[in-house]
């Protein structure tokens, strides 16, 4: 660190409030910096529960905070609602769209994934994925239109493929969301129509591999395949998806149609790669060094989705809320260390926490380093922890509620179908 | 009534699930007739509170319930989320977008009312209102960027304007809105900002005539416009606007330069004199018997908004929910009357229970019948009685504690900015 940089206020900028940036924003409140947030929403996302407002479980507001709510007794941080169009490394500087030149000694890059949808430009629109609140109600809308328009509809097809629900993709969001819509389905809209039946729908959850829940003990994948079957969703294992059209999708050579199909399927880095003219590694992310530094770069910190590293082993680091949290603990902490002139933290290591995953009412399974459950006792553990993770009070009390309630009742409390058609 | 009516079941259509509709649709539950329910939207809106979604302090889905949820124990009860593009009243046909031909026996229309811009087309792209969750949704999302764009405003002329807000009419929607904003300005955003001051914003409550709350009691006019005045709400009355534009609104010759205004003004009935073929009353309105029957068709009955009809001493009867709901239940008794063979209720007369306003936190007025309250006591009474008109009980529980939570923090619990700019 240089002289003149030690006597200036060091300007840190973190681009992107999810779980990555969000942890280093908190951690570095305290710290003598002039912090500043960048975002393209007004709000910090709890992801893990999006599934649940696409299915009309919970309301946006259950699951996201106002970024600057949040941030607001940090006298040292500012936030900024805009968006970045590149980076100049060699200046210093971000460029955001409406701000301008925004410049920083310290740059933090969590900006997350969006779904790839392999090369096809098209399918976006036809599959959409769960990744923002727009995301999500425009899901919900476009779910609960179809079982609206069925009953509407004269045409034994057309009511069949209005009826027909393909997930593509069956890691835990697409497990989650085949339960959750199976459940929306057979038992939230049963008693509400009088032309169809909303428990003939068919929920087809669709993977290329050969199972669900890659990467879960094999126990908890049978566990979950046999949930899910019971809970009525038609599972396609080793089933490519080569054709999404309007008609619905080919799976493994088959036809399926279906007027709603969901993307759960590979995600990609933001383009975080391109704007700092660096080689993109696996997925679209940065390779960064083991104290999270972009090579060359040592000033430019990469967290959470948007960054490649492996462990120990040599197996990458999944996208996951726990790598991106600690990584924005450590980032922040070595930023701290650096201004205090303290020596520098040793290399990043993940600590795996474990994994949970829900399939519906009641079961789940969760893997944790000391503990593996499924089923109900599963199901109690995903509720508390998540419910335990969730910023802010009111939405805890608020989601607790709307759980209990739709626990006692079976109903969803969201089930509103709001927007137009325009996407 | 012919023999061949009687012994075929009779279908009763009913176009709008608002007020006066559900409550017909609720009333003819047990009846023995063919029911069907047509709405725009598959929610029930609690409209009262539709400017707390506005204003961030409530979900939509606090205040929304899926119709054919409420009427889903109904088992002669269709519903059909649909648009009627017109009337045969001849034939005995509503058209509808999706379905097509709907045949009736009896038609209840209780399509309710739009707002109305005095014939300035691009005005409600300017200046929207506020009668659907979009609309909602879409006033919060405009009303929210204001505050984020000026803070990333260098300009202090483009500041001042985005941190300006009007509202135009100063009916119980306004004034409840001008006080809601006034309180999202000056409390839940006041510690959020860093380069500009939430609570220097200004809200102008612009009024054509020459007070607030035209047709309540002098007293309370008097103590509305002073609560709003404490509370930082500018008011401009017998200033009528003359210019909406992209700058701004010129009201009694002044500009006024503002990023945000919103229309409270006048409405009129939704085309139903169109359809069906009659001379409109006054706002559009279809002029009724006093059984709520159109002149000239004895099956087709309009309710609430759309209708127009005067009490014992020549008054029109004002657009508010008491009354559309009074309909609703009256045209439903004589419906079933008609049916049992008994003698047809007694012309229509609206029992006026007195009207309800509040200002923000803690002050409102009560104008009732034996009761007049302002102040705290009329907040207490104004909070009960919209607490349990709501539909549903975890609506009820839901908005109870939002209220609760927001009056201990002064926190808005929905501050998201949502959907996009287009409209």
């Amino acid at each position: 660190m240089s002289a003149s940089e030690q006597e200036a206020v060091c300007r840190v900028v973190i681009i992107g409030a999810g779980f990555g940036g969000l942890e280093a924003a908190l951690r570095l409140g305290s710290a003598p910096v002039d912090l500043t947030v960048v975002d393209r929403h007004n709000y910090h996302l709890f992801q893990p529960l999006l599934y649940q407002v696409a299915t009309a479980a919970l309301s946006p507001a259950d699951i996201a905070v106002p970024i600057r709510h949040i941030l607001r007794d940090q006298k040292n941080t500012t936030m900024l609602l805009d968006e970045v169009v590149g980076v100049d490394p060699a200046r210093g500087v971000v460029r955001l769209r409406t701000a301008g030149a925004l410049p920083f000694d310290r740059l933090i890059l969590a900006t997350g994934s969006v779904y790839s949808y392999f090369g096809h430009d098209d399918w976006p629109r036809l599959a959409p994925g769960l990744k923002s609140l727009d995301d999500a109600t425009w899901i919900r809308r476009r779910l609960l239109l179809a079982f609206e328009h069925a009953e509407s509809c004269a045409a034994a097809a057309a009511r069949q493929r209005l009826l027909t629900f393909v997930i593509i993709g069956a890691g835990p969001t697409g497990v989650e969301m085949a339960g959750a819509l199976a459940e929306l389905a057979r038992a939230a809209l049963a008693q509400d129509f009088r032309r169809i039946n909303p428990r003939a729908a068919r929920i087809i959850l669709v993977e290329a591999g050969p199972q669900v829940l890659a990467g879960f003990p094999d126990k908890f994948v049978r566990f979950a395949e046999r949930e899910l079957t019971a809970m009525g969703v038609e599972l396609r294992l080793n089933a490519p998806i080569t054709v999404v059209d309007a008609e619905g999708v080919v799976a493994d050579g088959e036809r399926i149609a279906s007027a709603t199909v969901l993307w759960c399927a590979g995600v990609q880095a933001t383009p975080v790669a391109s704007w700092l003219g660096v080689e993109p590694a696996k997925g679209g992310r940065v390779a960064v060094t083991a104290e999270l530094r972009v090579p060359g770069h040592p000033n430019i910190f990469v967290i959470g989705d948007a960054a490649f590293l492996t462990d120990a082993e040599g197996k990458p680091l999944p996208g996951v809320a726990p790598v991106a949290k600690q990584q924005g603990r450590y980032v922040a902490d070595l930023i701290r260390a650096q201004i205090a002139g303290a020596p520098a933290p040793a290399p990043f290591r993940y600590r795996d926490q474990g994994a949970l995953a829900t399939i519906g009412r009641s079961a789940a399974v969760a893997d944790l380093p000391h503990l593996k459950l499924t089923g109900w006792p599963g199901w109690v553990l995903w509720s508390i922890v998540h419910i335990y993770f969730l910023i802010g009070f009111r939405n805890r009390v608020s989601v607790f509620l709307s759980w209990i309630w739709a626990w006692l009742t079976y109903a969803r409390g969201a089930r509103l179908i709001t927007g137009d058609d325009r996407r």
